[in-house]
């Protein structure tokens, strides 16, 4: 299993908007990629950041994930609500 | 939707140890707790830390997680395989 974390600091009052385009997204992958068992997003209370948690069956899923049109398509939105560079980190089960 | 992610330092040479003390922490945890959607051990590449990913109905049953007694028995011996402070984060899902 590959486990992913994604931080993204979402400037201040764009909260809604990211919420609203993330969750479009959230959609697409849970109809479409199998091989994604987890693709939720979070806050961190007391804090700017969202944190993504997502769960892959291989890295041939991940990798399919980052492929995808609908993911593509969606990261000029994502970005643009962005406050920073987000921290993405990636694990592998035990 | 309750996420919780735990980095744990675990000592150079103790990784095998930690992970079997771990596994069957994890084995309980699965057959006990219907609240825990997920507790599952990673490693991240190229550092000694072991990330926990935690998903929990909610807070009553992330709560209850840290007061069974299977739990309370597994801390001493993790935490003797440790190499440094577990850094441990809540998230509220959106």
């Amino acid at each position: 299993m590959i486990g992913v974390t994604a931080r993204l600091p979402v400037q201040a009052g764009k909260e809604a908007e990211f919420e609203a385009v993330f969750g479009a997204l959230a959609e697409k992958v849970n109809a479409n990629e199998a091989g994604c068992h987890l693709y939720e997003l979070y806050r961190t209370p007391g804090t700017p950041d969202y944190i993504v948690l997502e769960r892959y069956a291989d890295r041939a899923a991940l990798d399919a994930h980052g492929k995808t049109d609908y993911f593509l398509a969606a990261q000029p939105a994502l970005g643009g609500l962005l406050a920073g560079v987000p921290k993405i980190e990636v694990f592998e089960s035990v």
